[in-house]
């Protein structure tokens, strides 16, 4: 039985202060930044139309002043993830996701698209990895950072920079922009190189909710909302329908902050579409061409969700997701996750979810994904880790709702039956 | 208790053979007709590629050459829905999915996108709507024909289509392009002639699977069949932030053949950031400034979904969903849908569904849509329609088996709870 949980956040996040990534840029490129830096400000101060909650927004930052601070402090994050029984965590960029204070220079960060400046995207690339190879390199155990890498424009460049940063100790894999218009998609042969070395050198390729086709909008913020995960979640489908995961068996791909809910309708209509039931009859070969199984036996194999803030109606669904490809994450420290309240969030939503189940959400899964050390992680997780008991799942009423579980766990994937 | 479903297919087509269309085009566009036929028989000979199941398609045409007729004779068409069951039905272009050989002139039908032509797309589609209304004529009561109106470049021109459809007998409604580019989205004012002639009309607006962002995919099929119901959706979201339901309360907006599935996904993640439930509370108030209500008390009001061959899959997120947003369709005479084998389809998906609500989204939706003539319809439903019996509703298993939708119903949409 397990005492206490190892619990990894698939989803957090870490940056400096707008203004002190100055230090951290390639000389050449601290004037751009000045002028970039102050063009940014006055786009902030015009913006506001609604867009912001500004009272939130005070309030968020108000409450939570010390802790935000673990945004770019390695101490004070040690600090804030302990109290949220976070033993591990995997790092993205872009601590403030109010009022954007803490980005990655010129863009290269969550919202990074082809659009912008080559050369500035990967200067600004740099300058966040490097400092966040520092950050990591405090708790070595503890941190799987993500390093940024603009593979659009210049894909030697991607692959020179994903193996300087596996080498300055950033485990935790890429994030590769989720859009890359102008550039050819994701399955076009370019990105081989990018995808080889990722597999080679073990580092899992990311893809994190942000970008969106923005300019279609208006000033509506409800269809960003209502479609900036699928943006994201896109360059899945993109890779596995070409084949990629066939040809690079080695490669591990994630899609992180977009929730989970969707897997399981994604892998149905893939799986059925790939056994031709139906409606997919009077597709040719070439459907199949670049696939030797079903599409969710290579999601099984290659893919994985940093689920984030999961759900109850997500983990209902997790058997027809597969229990091993959800990694839970608190976001710290956006205000869109758990954190500073990760402990109650996760009693209401894994109270009576199977204990081995919640250990592979929990920490299980992005231990495998990311090589996270259990063993030197072991003695973090027995000081801060919540407990079955903490969480509510031996509580009579608990036992007996797992009863529920029964019938999903025997349909699995109803569709391959 | 029902004797016979009123059935109808809220998911037809019609179109007829390519080369037959020239006569229903104004004289002035006949030699460009001629043009555009030659080189499209040209682009069909280039294709291939693997792309088409031609033995599938040599056996489809081969096993239903006589019933496939009736995709543009009205006669043989009778003949076909009534042997499926299907008393009224409503009918989108393009009678031929597998080889495309019975579409609307110039690109006009389940494919069209801004991209093409404006006044040989206009031409098209009224040479396909006067030839439709004929069609219609002949079984006025069991057909609503949906016109085809380009309403991107010329929004005065698709008004006056849209009067001169209705006028004509056409009280489907309209077919719109899915996609909007090179044009502003649909949440744009300069639609606003549209949606207001549609809701005085009572001629409810339609996107149909279909036109896609084909250009990303080279080859690959699997990732058109990944996204293909997603671009047909995206109007419904851009229609319903901007507030276009809360302005046109009697719009009507149909999403056909894009499966039923991702309706309660949307709809729970539309409402609560409505309700701004959580990772909502950052956003200002922008976000529901154009509306009144909750997303889904829209999609209830305004909102309809062609759901052609429903699933069980879909079934079982019924209440979620709405039993009466639902309309279930048989696709005629694609090989997508259910034709020529409705009646076991239908047992199949539901043989455990109580009459009532089988009623509802097998005919009394669609109905309550498209304004049928229920009256008008009994004697066609009680002379072809399928019985509860036939459907396997009433065995000892199915009434035992209708017990498990007593927690589903009770929990309707749990997140409004």
């Amino acid at each position: 039985m397990t005492s206490r949980y190892l619990v990894i956040s698939s989803d957090c996040h870490a940056g400096l202060p707008n203004a002190e990534y100055r230090d951290w840029l390639d000389s050449e490129h601290r004037e751009t930044f000045d002028t970039y830096l102050a063009e940014r400000q006055r786009m902030a101060e015009l913006a506001g139309r609604g867009l912001l909650n500004e009272e939130f927004a005070e309030e968020w930052h108000r409450e939570n002043e010390e802790g935000l601070r673990g945004g770019w402090d390695a101490a004070r994050r040690d600090k804030e993830l302990d109290a949220d029984g976070v033993a591990g965590e995997v790092i993205f960029p872009d601590a403030d996701a109010v009022t954007a204070g803490a980005s990655a220079p010129f863009g290269a960060g969550l919202g990074q698209t082809g659009e912008l400046d080559p050369v500035l995207l990967m200067a600004g690339a740099r300058a966040h990895n490097r400092w966040l190879a520092e950050l990591c390199a405090a708790s070595p155990d503890r941190r799987a950072g993500v390093a940024i890498v603009p593979v659009l424009h210049d894909v030697d460049a991607a692959v020179a920079e994903i193996t300087r940063a596996r080498q300055s100790g950033l485990r935790g894999g890429i994030l590769i922009p989720s859009m890359w218009a102008p550039y050819p998609p994701y399955h076009d042969a370019r990105y081989d190189p990018v995808w080889a070395a990722c597999a080679d050198l073990e580092m899992p390729v990311h893809v994190h909710s942000g970008a969106a086709d923005r300019e279609q909008y208006g000033e509506h913020v409800g269809i960003y909302v209502a479609e900036v995960r699928w943006w994201s979640m896109r360059p899945l489908w993109f890779l596995l329908w070409a084949g990629t995961f066939e040809r690079y068996d080695r490669l591990r791909f994630v899609v992180t902050e977009c929730g989970a809910f969707w897997a399981a309708d994604l892998l149905w209509t893939s799986d059925i579409a790939y056994d031709r039931e139906h409606a997919a009859k009077k597709l040719g070969s070439q459907l199949t061409a670049n696939l030797a199984m079903r599409p969710s036996a290579y999601f099984d194999r290659n893919c994985g969700i940093g689920a984030s803030n999961t759900r109850r109606r997500e983990l209902e669904r997790r058997y027809e997701i597969g229990v091993g490809n959800i990694m839970w994450g608190n976001d710290f420290p956006h205000p869109e996750g758990t954190w500073p309240h990760t402990r109650e969030w996760l009693r209401d939503a894994f109270w009576d979810i199977p204990e081995d189940e919640t250990a592979q959400m929990l920490g299980g899964s992005a231990a495998a994904m990311y090589g996270f050390d259990v063993a030197a992680l072991a003695s973090v997780a027995e000081r801060i880790g919540p407990t079955p008991d903490e969480l509510g799942q031996r509580t009579p009423e608990a036992v007996a709702a797992c009863d529920r579980w029964a019938d999903p766990l025997a349909a699995g994937r109803p569709w391959l039956a």
